[in-house]
C-alpha cells in the first residue's frame, strides 16, 4: 500500500452494518484494495459467517464481529446501518468513535409501490444526526449511492461513479476522497459542508427512479471537474 | 424543426424570469435550437432589452414582455424567477398557464458566508409547490442546475451535463426530456416523481461547492444509461 497517501496507508476499515449488501459490497472493494477490514453487525456471529463468505469469494480475509468491537477496532469507521437504527447504535458507540472519522453512509428513505422517497430527518440528514451525536469524533457523508450489486458484482472491476464527500473538515474530507479513490472507477469528489448533505442522501431515490426507468444501475458524475 | 419530436416542434417557449442569467442563458439555446422565445420578467420593457441584447448577440429574434404576456404565449413556459416572488407570480399567473407544461426551473437556495444551502419549503420543493398552486397546469421539475455561466458562454457549444426531469405525468417528462435534448451536449434524463424534486433542486448548493472547491462550473451526469 506504499503509493496510497498517508492518510489511509495502513489504515483497519470497520463496517457498521457490514452484512448488508452496501456494506459488503464497500467490504470487498476496500478488502480488494489491500485495507484491513472488519464487517461489523448487531450478531457477531452471522457477521463471521459474512466476512467467511466474502474471505473465501475474494481470497482476501475480512473479520467479522458485533459493531461495538468493529467500531472498537476501525481506524476508519464506515456506518451502512438500516436508517432505522441510526440514532441508538451511534449513541451506544459514541465512546467508541471518539477522535476517529466516521463516515455516514445512510440512506434516510422510505420506499412504497410508487417506489424511494426521502424521509424526513429532524437534524436535516442522517450525517447530522451523526455529527449531533458523535462530538467526539469527526463526521463525514458520503458512499451514499454508490450500487451495491455493481459494488458486490465481481466482473465490474471499475465502479463507475463519483462519491460525493461531504463534511465540515476538510482534512477528514480529503482522507474520504482518497478513501474512495482507492475503488477502480470511483473518484472521491467534495461535496459541501454536512448541512448540504440531505439532498446528497435523498438523490439515492432519484437513482432507483433512474435503474427503474432505465433498468439500470445509475450512479453519478459530477462534469467540468 | 423537422427533426424535433412531434411533442416540441413548433412549439413558443415562455422563460418567466428570463432576464436573470439562468433564464437568458435558457432563452438563447433554445432559440438557437430553432424554437420561438419569449422572455418574460416583471418589467416589460426591461424584457424588451435584454430579449433585444440577445437577438442581436446572436442573430436570432427573441421576444421580451411581461411574465403574463409570456405564460399566455407560450406553449411550454419555464419558470426561472428568484424563489422570493415563485409562490406569487405563479398564482397571479395560474389561469394564463392553465393546460400547459410548466416546468419549475427554481432552486430555493439560501446564501451566507459558508456558500449555498437548501432553503426549507412548506410542500417540499419549488416544484411541489408549483403543482399544488398550477393545479390546472402539468408542472415538470427540470433545468435546475444546468450552469447559467456555461448557457450564457458562447464559446461553450457542447454544455456537458444531464438535466434530470422530474414530474408525475410520463408526457410531460417525456416532452421536456426531448427539449433537454435539444441543447448540444445536454440529456434529458428522468429522475423520478416530484415528490423526489426537493434533492434535485439542492442539488445545486452543492454544485455551487464543487465549483467554489474545483473552480469550476460543474453539472452531474448519471452513469450506466
Amino acid at each position: 500500500m506504499s503509493s496510497l497517501p498517508e492518510s489511509i496507508a495502513g489504515k483497519t476499515l470497520a463496517v457498521l452494518g457490514g452484512t448488508g449488501p452496501q456494506g459488503r459490497g464497500l467490504a470487498r472493494r476496500f478488502a480488494q484494495a489491500g485495507f484491513a477490514v472488519i464487517i461489523g453487525g448487531r450478531n457477531a456471529m452471522r457477521s463471521s459467517e459474512v466476512a467467511d463468505a466474502l474471505s473465501a469469494e475474494i481470497g482476501i480475509g475480512v473479520a467479522g464481529t458485533d459493531n461495538l468491537t468493529a467500531a472498537t477496532n476501525g481506524d476508519i469507521v464506515l456506518v451502512v446501518v438500516p436508517w432505522e437504527g441510526h440514532a441508538e447504535l451511534l449513541t451506544e458507540l459514541k465512546p467508541a468513535l471518539a477522535g476517529k472519522i466516521v463516515v455516514d453512509c445512510v440512506n434516510p428513505l422510505g420506499f412504497d409501490k410508487q417506489g424511494a422517497y426521502a424521509l424526513p430527518v429532524e437534524e436535516g440528514s442522517a450525517t447530522q444526526q451523526a455529527a449531533a451525536i458523535l462530538t467526539d469524533s469527526t463526521v463525514v457523508g458520503a458512499f451514499h449511492s454508490v450500487s451495491a450489486v455493481v459494488l458486490e458484482d465481481p466482473e465490474i472491476t471499475e465502479v463507475n461513479t463519483d462519491v460525493l464527500v461531504l463534511g465540515d473538515d476538510r482534512e477528514a474530507t480529503d482522507t474520504i476522497q482518497a478513501l474512495a479513490d482507492v475503488i477502480p472507477g470511483v473518484r472521491g469528489v467534495y461535496g459541501g459542508r454536512i448541512r448540504n448533505a440531505h439532498q446528497v442522501e435523498a438523490l439515492t431515490a432519484n437513482l432507483i427512479s433512474i435503474n427503474r426507468r432505465y433498468k439500470a444501475h445509475a450512479g453519478i458524475r459530477a462534469t467540468d471537474i
